[in-house]
């Protein structure tokens, strides 16, 4: 396997991601430039968009880290990141997956810029939802999908603790305090944090 | 398994997803308010997000339209409507899935809204890009991961024909007409849109 990223972005997730699979890969550092993608040959046949992350696994292109995150859990089920085909709590794992994908995300850009949106209008409602819901679900679970931590954790923390800790644009509320203590605590964590430290 | 829906809304991508799939299931309609959510405890349950699509399936709810239709697409693998694991096409299924979810989803609110965000700080880099890239991809293959038709297409068809064809915010560039056209064709596709007639 070979990881597309750069140093403090989304591609974190990621990284952390292979850590916690244990498999060998080797990571390819992109140097972006801030603009409408990155116009580099190999990342554009791995990423049609340009950005970070992007994986190839055998010769085969996987873009956004969503779709890496559901992909490397299934890859490695030994890993334990995602419930398999068939358990009760596949649906649960693919709701919360889908729903930082495409509710968090998008309501944290827009938090990040002010926008004003009528709440019907956009499929994450509202930041102030979004967050509550998140809130609700974290108060009562120590993580995203129940009791074991899974990939999908690798997305939700990455982007709450950019937010939280990086940005300072969120009140940390005392579950989101908690559950991100409790991924820090990850060997997997660590290790992904060092290698993003030697980079700095 | 029990759909809530509502006519006219994203859930139509599981109505058309539920046909392809020929299994039986409950239709619940629900009755939108244009708010925050819907305060239905039924619903609620099935989503935090109070919104639709949400399914109940041996009484696990699971929410969010791109969750349901990777649920959905796996759970009634003689449908054929996603790549199995250990298919070299479903890492191109994952990352096309999710395209949907974190890309196509966002952008297209953005352009409805007429919001201006620097192309770096969206995930999905702007609605230019965001179209080009599916352009490009629908030019040179009949559906969004390759030949065959996927759940993925339930999601990518269902957002293009709302904004070529009811809100008239995209021009129909031949790539995307063509494709709408192979959507329409699938017989599950007519299916959804009689049962979404009657309750009009
Ligand atoms: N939806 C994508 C977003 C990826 C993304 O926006 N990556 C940023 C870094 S956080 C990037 O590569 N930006 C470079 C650019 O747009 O030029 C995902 O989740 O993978
Ligand atoms: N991200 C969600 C979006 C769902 C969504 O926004 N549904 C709308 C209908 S298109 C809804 O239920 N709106 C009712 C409301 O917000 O009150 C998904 O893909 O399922």
């Amino acid at each position: 396997m070979k990881l597309f990223w750069s140093p403090r972005t989304r591609a974190f997730r990621t990284l952390w991601l292979l850590e916690e699979t244990g498999a060998p890969y080797e990571l390819v550092r992109v140097d972006l430039n801030g603009g409408d993608g990155i116009d580099d040959a190999e990342l554009l046949a791995a990423n049609p968009m340009g950005k970070v992350p992007a994986l190839v696994d055998r010769g085969i292109p996987i873009a956004e880290s969503g779709a890496i995150a559901l992909y490397v859990a299934d890859r490695f089920p030994e890993a334990g990141l995602s419930p398999p085909l068939g358990d009760p709590e596949r649906g649960p794992f693919l709701h919360w997956m889908i729903f930082v994908a495409s509710c968090v995300e998008p309501a944290l850009v827009q938090k990040m810029k002010g926008v004003e949106l009528p709440t019907s209008a956009a499929g994450w409602g509202s930041f102030e939802k979004v967050m509550s819901v998140l809130d609700a679900r974290l108060s009562t679970h120590p993580f995203l999908v129940g009791e074991r931590f899974t990939a999908a954790d690798t997305l939700l923390a990455t982007d709450l603790g950019y937010f939280i800790q990086v940005f300072k644009m969120l009140e940390p509320r005392p579950s989101f305090t908690a559950y991100l203590a409790r991924c820090a605590e990850r060997p997997a964590f660590v290790r992904a944090r060092a290698i993003e430290a030697e980079y700095a």
